[in-house]
């Protein structure tokens, strides 16, 4: 994005023009939001929802606008496919909206609460963070989801989808914002970026008055480009490259489960393996065993010199790259370790810190592994596939944050907020 | 800093080398420091205490030279004072230190625990952060109370301090890691800054590979520096225009205490009040009252028009920039306000978001106040002298977050830790 083309002063003039106005009026949507009551919240989400129904054959028609250019412009299928809305998947994302009006209220609950100098009582309170913004690619379905959970936990929000997309989630986000209007709210606290020319993103992203918190959602240069550009707090949502580790006292049985759900049963998603570790005490039994069952699953192995002498032959070699790539497909590299220290040391340094798990009958190896592997997920004799806001019954997520402040892993409506402290007293005044 | 002027080249190899080098050994350090055992962390702190208490005639010689060129250079008594380790200052650092290697330990604390999908057992589980870059000022005690911190909380720590402070921070940096060596820890998990040019700031500060989060210590244009040119996260200890809402149903003899205590006990903190909001049903009783307190407290007061019509005659007028400024002195602008709506309006308008009471007897007025004002800590019927790790029984603090994310308010042992979910199951995979 910084390598940008120079843009026309008269271009770069409106971008800011239009950055300026979503900035002035998303703040004072949010200091409205953030006291509405839990009723109030639901009721909004309620109302946007019923817009969205009334106005779904327009909607339709603009997703269609949206489809046929995708397909004239020969988009690859896998990039259509996340465009479409039809078929039930409307009916799917009011149907997910209306969910997480029913969702608790994260606003308000108290965290902790303790008395602090001279008996003044103190509890520490989550409450919205502001506003938020989000950048996306080609689902619009993220305009409707996104919108309810930041209005859910209180929270006013900008949002910026791609281009391929506008059609769509400018007809959903102007039914959100009727239907938030036809009840009384701020439509405001829902809006989109109406401009997809990228040099927005940098003039959109300096603007830490008035945002909060940036969401990107997306592939690896999204994210870059964003994390590069931004003076407001990025929340990543990076890639995965996630593990298992099979110990010498494994449940071969179990190991086959996990290793095989972990990279077969959705190999395109962040919480999918890439990486299998075997311990050398068992490598000759259970390679042989989980490569049978892999390949069966469709699986390609990559193999590092000690794994190869206990796979098929042919079985490709791994390279240092391997142990890095985040393949979101049925490839997955080997390497065997000397021991569960080598274990945490590989996936400390090649993993991304997302999700690891060990199989292991051994308590004890165990408790090391889920001490010292460093990730924002770590599981004992579990599948990575758990790692999900809506595995975790979190109700729904914004995504898994690879952040390690604020936010990691699973991200729901208790990481849409912050906190603050509210100090009830009786006169109380400080001594020294 | 970005404004300085362009460096020559060898220069800025230089630094540049210098920054490689703590960054290629803080993650290592970190890495071992994490998984320290409690006993491990407080072992290494009272060992730094020892060599600390060892070396105090050359930490105390090496003060001495810094002092010496201060007052060569004619630096403002504040400052000087502020640089000098004498009389008992040296002791208090080091009692300090072993006080926190006595703190709970906050890693490993259970945050959340709950059941995920098929019976999964989760944990929400405090971890130290990883690597935390601190840029300081002339203060040489915040060496050892930063390093004290970080280490009690698992991470390893760079730091930087000001130049004019540079001897006395080589000399507690230098015993305070021969005191880690000592006991078998890693020296570098404590890395002293040794180049003060302020160009490897943006050097530093552009690893976001190898530091996990900078806490800049001191006055606006550190800090606005450090924001400014920052691709690690930020926890700004950022200034406070607090304030005090005195409502129609105060106890006046309260509002006057608490007031008082707010303004003029210790007017230099950043929880100090700037702003006093007086509901107008009662301004013509409290304010005379508050004037006469205040004055006699040495308090220069300015006032809005409403407010001038109650205080005494030659009073100075603010202007709009009053409501905004961090007197740190003994100034106070105040304002009559219409009722608790407008001056919640005009806190959460002109505050810094950091700490802001009201006193009423008025329950549910006070439960508005707190819901609706906007910042880190809110107070009802209580000073915001409190706002202060110490006084929230935080045992010892890095200072008063004015982030919006990850740590508001002060911050502590906990805030110097993130969090895993660690996730413990018997086989269990995803099924769908």
């Amino acid at each position: 994005m910084s390598a940008a083309p120079a843009h026309d002063a008269a271009v770069l003039t409106n971008l800011t023009r239009h950055v300026d106005d979503l900035c002035r009026l998303a703040r004072p949507a949010a200091a409205v939001v953030a006291v509405w009551s839990d009723a109030d919240r639901q009721r909004a989400l309620r109302a946007a929802a019923d817009a969205l129904a009334a106005a779904a054959p327009a909607i339709r028609a603009a997703n269609d606008l949206d489809l046929q250019r995708a397909k004239r412009d020969r988009l690859a299928p896998a990039m259509v496919d996340r465009l479409d809305l039809g078929g039930a998947r409307l009916d799917e994302v009011i149907a997910d909206l209306r969910a997480v009006a029913e969702l608790p209220d994260p606003v308000g609950n108290v965290l902790a609460e303790f008395t602090i100098a001279e008996g003044v009582r103190a509890q520490k309170v989550a409450v919205p963070i502001g506003v938020v913004a989000c950048i996306f690619e080609s689902r619009p379905n993220v305009t409707v989801d996104v919108a309810g959970l930041c209005l859910r936990a209180g929270n006013a929000c900008i949002l910026r989808g791609g281009k391929e997309a506008l059609h769509s989630n400018r007809a959903l986000a102007s039914a959100f914002r009727a239907g938030l209007a036809s009840a009384g709210f701020p439509a405001d606290a829902v809006q989109l970026v109406q401009e997809t020319d990228r040099e927005l993103i940098p003039l959109l992203l300096a603007r830490e008055d008035a945002i909060d918190i940036v969401i990107p959602r997306g592939g690896a240069a999204l994210i870059r480009a964003v994390v590069e550009c931004s003076k407001v707090p990025v929340i990543k949502h990076d890639k995965g490259v996630c593990s298992v580790f099979v110990h010498a006292a494994a449940d071969l049985a179990m190991a086959e489960r996990i290793v095989l759900n972990g990279k077969a049963q959705r190999p395109g998603v962040c919480n999918a393996i890439e990486n299998l570790l075997v311990d050398q005490a068992v490598a000759a039994v259970a390679l042989p065993r989980l490569a049978t069952a892999l390949r069966a699953a469709g699986v390609e192995l990559r193999g590092d010199a000690a794994a190869l002498a206990h796979l098929p032959a042919g079985t490709a070699l791994a390279t240092e790259a391997d142990w890095t790539e985040e393949y979101l497909a049925l490839i997955l590299a080997v390497t065997v370790v000397a021991d569960v220290d080598a274990a945490i040391a590989f996936t400390n340094r090649y993993g991304s810190h997302h999700s690891d798990s060990i199989v292991t009958q051994d308590a004890e190896v165990a408790e090391r592994y889920l001490r010292e592997v460093d990730s924002a997920c770590v599981y004992h004799n579990a599948s990575t596939r758990f790692t999900d806001g809506g595995q975790f019954g979190f109700g729904a997520e914004v995504g898994i944050s690879t952040n390690r402040l604020h936010a990691r892993g699973p991200m729901g409506l208790a990481e849409l907020c912050t906190y603050k402290y509210v100090c009830r007293g009786d006169g109380q005044i400080r001594r020294s």
